[in-house]
């Protein structure tokens, strides 16, 4: 913990254009990506929640992941996320992440059973480890309880981080619990803690936060970015304040529906307001409840986005 | 809502046998699935929930389900779990099984979100049904909001049988709420209604049920099929008796540890007492335990069964 540390900084949860007919939209995919960059994101934590991942077939993870590389963007700035329900999957995901060159994979624990211990959860993560055998491999734990419903305790993280350091070096942390966040970064220096959100971006870098990989990140990366070079500035509280309050009116709404609307509208392609089912598009009202409240605090017209 | 009517009876999610490299004992599964058919079950829901299927790939379900098939287990006895996270999963395995002349297909809805809404629900369910596109298909809706996060409402069923009538036809009730069960029961005369415990199963044949769909069928299938067979007869309540103190004292462990430690005991087969993490297996102060109370119950001498 240390106000001199240089955070990672911000990853993107990368949104996964479709078409209408629900099929992936590769091209606006790898478009989006780039741009993102162009932005300052510092890397991409493609096939998250946000990503809609575990709404994709593996074959559809990898095949994204191979068109992503192949245009031109550094494995170095991707940790796609691998975590299934299924071991072989689990395997086959970040075997593929690791022999990419991916500097991360952002691992969910296996989440169709609930009431699972934390044994069963280090089981599946040990397993892959064993079965992935590469020491190119780096595990950030992906803790989101309120989607997964399981996630990683405190005691738990501590086990995995003493039998496979180096291997396992950080967490996001999707609990909605800063108190949890917190706990995270004074048990563990050292550890890479990502905040699932910028609402506690720059209390999180002052306790030594390696940065946060936000959803909202999709449609306002630049000022986040911003604040990472700053952070230690005088000028850090009120940037934070302006993230905070455009994160608290998107997260009104459902989250890749809301983001995906506002890239919709940006970019005047209305294709990529398609997710897939069981999330839906943002309905017409919500939508525009979504925009008013954006355009009072001067956002949609401050961030224009290239169309992809 | 008939006294009269047949009811289609017990099926078994029966238990997928693993080797201790965690690797699928297909050959075991086969011999434990043709068991359970000796014994008197009326059907197979394979790849169910204490099938650990979600912890299986989808190449090795279909794998599995081959291997069922072509080991001359009629396809007519089978209603596999083909609901997955992602629809080209969820629609590729109801292909395969509607293309193998599965009876039925028991889904689970996608299960990563929460919070979704009946309608993102419906979408999901509407647009396999689309693409599968097969006069053959019969669904059964899989409502297990303990474990899925998410579920079949009444609403939602009510909107289903009304756009799917013919192919939305049934709904195995694994919500542990008798009181669900009963409306889905009183609501709906002639939707196969199974719920997931035989606890309840005298009282939910007598309400128009058809049948159960039991993780414990898998170690005590032969009485549930005897008391299917004289439902209506006096010696009925003495049996749904027996069967729920048998239930009472498995149910009281993790359920698929606990059944396949059984298995592992009765036919002197340890492998069977192997689970895909992030499932444990029983520790042996819980195997003795079970045991113990079991046997207060006469009940692991009276069903000996073949070691495969």
């Amino acid at each position: 913990m240390s106000l001199d540390h240089y955070p990672r900084g911000i990853l993107v949860p990368a949104l996964t254009p479709f078409h209408s007919d629900l099929s992936v939209d590769e091209e606006r995919f790898v478009a989006h990506c780039q741009w993102l960059l162009d932005e300052g994101a510092n890397g991409l934590a493609v096939f998250g929640t946000t990503s809609e991942a575990n709404s994709l077939s593996i074959s559809e993870r990898k095949a994204l992941l191979e068109r992503l590389i192949d245009s031109g963007i550094s494995p170095r700035m991707l940790m796609p996320g691998t975590g299934c329900c299924a071991l072989p999957d689990t395997v086959a995901l970040t075997r593929h992440a690791v022999e990419r060159n991916c500097f991360g994979v952002l691992m969910l624990p296996p989440f169709y059973y609930k009431g699972v211990t934390d044994d069963g959860i280090y089981a599946s993560i040990a397993e892959v480890i064993q079965r992935v055998a590469d020491s190119r491999l780096r595990i950030y734990l992906y803790h989101i309880p309120p989607m997964a419903g399981v996630g990683f305790s405190l005691a738990l993280v501590d086990r995995l981080l003493k039998a496979f350091p180096g291997v396992v070096v950080g967490l996001k942390d999707s609990s909605g619990d800063w108190k949890n966040t917190q706990a995270l970064l004074q048990t563990f220096p050292g550890f890479e803690v990502f905040p699932g959100s910028e609402t506690y971006l720059l209390e999180a870098l002052r306790m030594g936060s390696a940065g946060c990989i936000s959803a909202t990140a999709n449609v306002n990366v630049a000022p986040m970015r911003k604040l990472i070079e700053v952070w230690k500035t005088p000028a850090a509280d009120a940037m934070q304040q302006e993230l905070t309050a455009i994160r608290a009116v998107i997260q009104k709404f459902p989250m890749v529906a809301a983001n995906k609307a506002i890239l919709a509208e940006l970019q005047a392609a209305p294709d990529w307001s398609v997710v897939r089912p069981p999330l839906r598009s943002l309905a017409v009202d919500a939508r525009e409840q979504l925009f008013a409240s954006l355009e009072r605090l001067h956002f949609v017209t401050r961030h224009p986005v290239t169309a992809a």
